[in-house]
């Protein structure tokens, strides 16, 4: 026995964030306790107020802490654009990128009917919703360049289709097999300016 | 404008983790706030608790969450062996290795004068009050074995032995399950110098 239970505990929780090992776990619980406590209490403070603070848009379906997000609130933004995506780090990195100023509806990531996943988990309907009656005039479906993103956008495409709005899928300039939320701008942005028509 | 003000300062904050830099912070957040709400508030109540629970051993100076911690505390342990090292992460990995059974004694890092870092910052006045007049017979100096470690084993060798306690030093010589052709020379020569008799 080495570790005080406070400490243990401590490094146990480190451990739930995504990529931290024991090791690294027992590093960071060091570095914080003996070099910068304040930053110890600064990030308890944050989590704290992020995971009670932060839910969904209503409106994209992106984390927000107001009931609509700052870009579905914006009058600048094309009502007539409307982009889909499979999480909220992806309408990140299409802001990063900086091109497109139309709106955003988040889905929660693709269609995976192994996994139990149909149009309705990962919101589907709530998506042909937000569109009918709008004033979207064209959905890009950008969606990861993998197999399920595809199959995905090529789902809703068949959807969309039918109510005359126009469907287009973002360019391949992004390279196939990788994840959109890793992407560097500049390819987002080619990606976005080269979009196709489906369907 | 993409992250609203609670998830950009939970992305902040994450970053005062050592060696996590933007992008894992922000996977991070995106994790916790997406996938595990749950690992975020447990880690904020741990976070908060070491902070103010965790503190130093009056006697031996690790961290600990009790005045006197559980190893100087342990009446099982042998008290004429001091094992003197540079941080609560030393005491660890000592204790991890299973295989010492006596007290400990933790140093605020190196001597190292050109930080300002003397006798006195190091704790080497309190070290010597831990041993006069106690019941230690020996002291191991565990320091890195890196230049200003041996220099500050050096160092605290000197005014022990006027107090006729008997010091010594971790040995150097070739780490087990490491491959001879990838040792640097100081270590080989060590580890040729300090040799032991076998069979």
């Amino acid at each position: 026995m080495s570790f005080s239970p406070l400490i243990r505990q401590l490094i146990d929780a480190l451990r739930g964030l995504p990529g931290v090992g024991p090791k690294t776990a027992q590093r960071m619980a060091l570095n914080l306790l003996e070099r910068d406590r304040e930053a110890g209490r600064h990030l308890a403070h944050a989590l704290e107020s992020a995971m009670e603070g932060v839910g969904y848009c209503r409106r994209c379906r992106t984390l927000s802490e107001t009931e609509i997000c700052d870009m579905c609130d914006d009058p600048r933004r094309d009502d007539g654009l409307l982009c889909v995506l499979q999480s909220p780090a992806d309408v990140w990195a299409v802001e990063m990128a900086g091109s497109f100023r139309g709106r955003y509806f988040v889905l929660k990531g693709h269609l995976s009917p192994i996994d139990g996943l149909g149009p309705e988990e990962i919101g589907i309907p709530a998506l042909l919703e937000r569109v009918e009656g709008s004033a979207v005039a064209e959905v890009i479906l950008a969606t990861n360049p993998t197999v399920e993103g595809e199959a995905t956008a090529h789902y809703i495409a068949g959807l969309l289709k039918p109510l005359g709005i126009k469907v287009s899928r973002i360019a391949h300039g992004v390279p196939l097999g990788g994840e959109l939320e890793f992407i560097d701008g500049g390819t987002l942005a080619h990606a976005l300016a080269g979009r196709t028509a489906i369907g």
